[in-house]
C-alpha cells in the first residue's frame, strides 16, 4: 500500500492526521502541487479527476477521495473508531462530517482559490467575486460550529472523530486564506486548541 | 420516522429513490421551496443549515445531509445493499459517491444557481461567471463517467447502488440548467436510459 500525497494542502492532510489517530504508517509518495504534478498525465493515469491524496493498494486497486480513503482504513483498523459506534453515531458523524465539508471546507476553499494570486494557475478562471461571496458563508457556518460546540468537548460528542479532523483542516486552512474566527467564538477556540494540541494535528 | 421532504429539488429526490429502493416508505412533510419555507426560522429550528431533506426519528433526534439520512437507512434496512458490500466495494461507492457529487451535481447546480434568472432570490448572491465556469468543468466529469460506464453496467460495477442514484439526479438536473448530455457518450446514454426506467425513479 502506498499514499500519494500532496504535503501542505487540506485533503492530504485530512488522510495523514487520520492515519496518525489510527497509529497506521502507509508510505507516502509526494505529488509537488506547486508544479502541478497533480494536472499531468502521468497522475491522471492515477486519478482521472486530478487530485491528491490517492491510495495504492498491493494489487494495484487505486482509491481516491479522502473520506473514501479514511473508510476503507476505518475498515482495516477499526480502532480507535472515527466514523461513529452505532447505526445513530455513524450518521450523526456523516452529518457533521458533511456539514463542515460544505459550510466549512468547501466555502473557505472558494475564498482561497478565488481570491489568492498565487492560485491563478490552478483556478481556471479566478472568479473573485465568487470567493468574496463565500466569506459570509464562512461566518454563517461557524456561528452553527460554535453553538454545536457549546456543550460537547468534540463535534460529535464526547469522541474525536473524522468531523473534527476535517473541523480542524478547515478552521487551519482559514490562515492562508486570510480568514479568521472571531473573538467571541470561545467554543470554536476551545476545541480548535484542544484538537491542535494533539499528536496527530503535525502528522 | 418522518421525512422534510422537498418536492423537485435535487436531494429530496436521492433520498425519495433510495427508500424506494429499499421499499421503505416514510411519512413526507412538505416543505415549499419556492415560498422559501426553509429558511424560515421554523424551519431552521429543526435544520440549522435551512436545508432539506431532514428526517426525524420518533425520539425527535433530527438528522440531516442527504447521504447521513440515506446511510442511516442503510443500517436499518441493509438489503439490498447500495454503499456495497465489503471494505473494498463499500470504499469505491463511497469514491465515485463523491466524484459524483464534486464532479457532476455541485457543478450543475452552480451552473443552475448561478444562472437562472428564478434561483436570485435563493442563490444571494448570483455570480454568473461562476455558473459560467462550472459548465467546462461539467464536460470535463461526464468524460470520465462516460469513460467508467463504458465496461461496467453501473457506475460502481455489476450492483446499483447509491452511487447511481447520485449521477441520475445530477444529469436529470442538467435539464433546468438547460445542459445536455453530448450524443456521443452512449455510454452515459445508455447508464441513464437503464436508471431512469427502474420504478424508484419516479420516487
Amino acid at each position: 500500500m502506498k499514499l500519494y500525497d500532496g504535503g501542505r494542502a487540506p485533503n492530504p492532510r485530512r488522510v495523514r492526521i487520520f492515519l496518525a489517530e489510527k497509529g497506521v504508517t502507509v508510505p507516502l509518495l509526494p505529488v509537488d502541487l506547486n508544479r502541478m504534478e497533480h494536472r499531468e498525465p502521468e497522475y491522471r493515469a492515477i486519478n482521472p479527476v486530478g487530485q491528491v491524496p490517492a491510495l495504492v493498494l498491493d494489487d494495484g486497486t487505486v482509491l481516491t477521495e479522502t473520506v473514501a480513503i479514511c473508510r476503507y482504513m476505518e475498515e482495516l483498523h477499526p480502532e480507535p473508531p472515527l466514523f461513529g459506534t452505532d447505526p445513530l453515531s455513524r450518521a450523526i458523524v456523516e452529518m457533521w462530517q458533511r456539514r463542515i465539508e460544505f459550510g466549512l471546507l468547501a466555502t473557505v476553499a472558494a475564498v482561497f482559490r478565488h481570491g489568492h494570486p498565487a492560485m491563478a494557475r490552478m483556478e481556471v478562471p479566478q472568479v473573485p467575486a465568487w470567493g468574496e461571496a463565500n466569506r459570509g458563508r464562512v461566518a454563517d457556518f461557524l456561528a452553527i460550529l460554535d453553538r454545536q460546540l457549546a456543550d460537547r468537548p468534540f463535534v460529535c460528542g464526547d469522541a474525536f472523530t473524522i468531523a473534527d479532523i476535517s473541523g480542524l483542516i478547515g478552521i487551519d486552512f482559514m490562515k492562508p486564506a486570510k480568514l479568521s474566527v472571531p473573538e467571541d467564538m470561545a467554543n470554536i477556540r476551545r476545541w480548535h486548541a484542544q484538537v491542535s494540541a494533539r499528536p496527530s494535528a503535525s502528522a
